[in-house]
């Protein structure tokens, strides 16, 4: 079954959390007075890591990208449980995690540890509470409202490219991402919909746009890109940069640098547009089954 | 690095939870006037389930197991978050996840797919909610305190067989085991230890001794078999049963039906003693790996 399908069944079971939730990477539990957030990814060796990538950047990475989805709800994290595959490199694994752990000030809370043959699994719950209410998600935002990236697009696939081709260059974007937690609390008061970008940024625009029934007319030339512009095309649709896209209005007074890339605009055929105009039919928008 | 140098690291991480959840298969959260129960465990294929087994039992026992650790401290199961690797059989892992989640009543939140070649793991995360404070846990046997179990053990081990050896005898204790997810709630208020048998009666009561810091002395004889008596030696040792085994005062009157199989008695060098004596040092106490 592909992911798609898999995931369209899930959401049919009659248990399966409040419609609320469905659109996003993360879930929403009310207990008590309290709001908790909760997401859990899984990394794979070879389809999210490098065939022998330094075991510290895997737990980095295992904990940052689920911090980057507590952070596009601003959320305060309360901890983490890891899904450890035990094998090569595990000193390394225990020194990538306890610095991000302390990086972020998060505890390690508990988890699972398993031997099992390559092609090993990570996987990591991260659990936090949200700091306001209702916690953003990618379903409000509305027409008239502004549409904002919190910084520039494609450190990551130069890191990718410095590291698969052993340039030397700078991979630090791609290996250890930065989750925008402060950021993501400073910006949920005001923001109608908010979620990180893993997939890319057209790719997540579009969810962004289906998810809350309008559409989103991206200006392509106001992304701010951390490449060479010859490649803005690629920095549009490249993902594992984790800013944050937002929408607000326009009007706001951001508390974090956040750049202007488009506008909310009323729902169409397309609920993604560049510069205008519908994407050509056949543009890959992101990565979708990464 | 083994599994007991990995986790005794983690637990050396300056951020690792506070010391009171370490000997735990859950971690506790305090949050608000709320207790949460958070808890992660991994199949992974060929070592926790048999190649070539029914994907519906595979989704069954992924989130029976968790729910189990809940139960062993008496927590109300709030939801479950997956990690699921796509493959072969996904029908009939929905199926199975269908079936565990209305059985138990708990909701699906949220998780992750990933796309992976064999083996394929898949993960699971339950939250619940401490029903009683302080939540039970593995530390708190007390000596003079008797030492029971729900119910008759060994009943996985022969259902492993008949599945493994294709002999038709009913397998649904190794296939499905049954969280005891009320029994646990019952009994958290009066009992001063507790925790699921997940790796063998013998390892696990020695992981209440040495938590407790008392001694337990099981008599063996007491303990009761879904096995023939010839294989009580095994019964003792198999895992994957999910009874609960939990420490509490002999005149206390049970909510649920238990046997009382052994006593806490004063710490000495041996945690654990079988009719009064340590087991030979060469004893396998269980599962350790599993």
């Amino acid at each position: 079954m592909d992911e798609a399908a898999f995931i369209a069944a899930l959401r049919a079971l009659p248990l399966h959390s409040a419609a609320r939730d469905l659109a996003d990477d993360a879930a929403v539990l009310e207990i008590g007075s309290e709001t908790l957030i909760l997401t859990h990814d899984v990394l794979a060796e070879g389809v999210h890591v490098l065939q022998g990538q330094d075991p510290a950047d895997i737990a980095w990475k295992l904990v940052a990208v689920n911090l980057s989805d507590l952070a596009a709800k601003g959320a305060e994290p309360l901890g983490v449980l890891l899904g450890h595959t035990l094998g090569d490199g595990d000193e390394r694994f225990l020194e990538g995690l306890r610095e991000v752990l302390e990086t972020y000030q998060v505890p390690l809370l508990g988890g699972d540890t398993v031997k099992s043959e390559s092609p090993r699994q990570w996987g990591c719950t991260a659990i936090g509470r949200a700091t306001h209410s209702p916690a953003p998600s990618r379903t409000g935002a509305k027409q008239g409202d502004a549409l904002f990236v919190t910084g520039p697009l494609g450190a990551a696939l130069a890191g990718f490219e410095a590291l698969r081709d052993g340039t030397g260059a700078d991979s630090a974007a791609y290996r250890r991402p930065t989750p925008l937690v402060d950021e993501g609390r400073a910006l949920a008061p005001l923001v109608t919909a908010m979620m990180d970008i893993s997939d890319g940024l057209l790719l997540d625009a579009r969810r962004m746009a289906e998810a809350s029934g309008i559409g989103l007319d991206i200006d392509t030339a106001a992304v701010p890109l951390a490449l060479p512009e010859d490649r803005r095309e690629e920095a549009l649709r490249w993902g594992d940069d984790y800013q944050l896209l937002f929408a607000a209005d326009p009007r706001a007074t951001l508390p974090v640098p956040a750049f202007r890339i488009g506008t909310a605009i009323a729902a169409s055929e397309h609920p993604l547009l560049l510069d205008g105009a519908p994407p050509a039919s056949t543009d890959r928008l992101g990565y979708l089954h990464r």
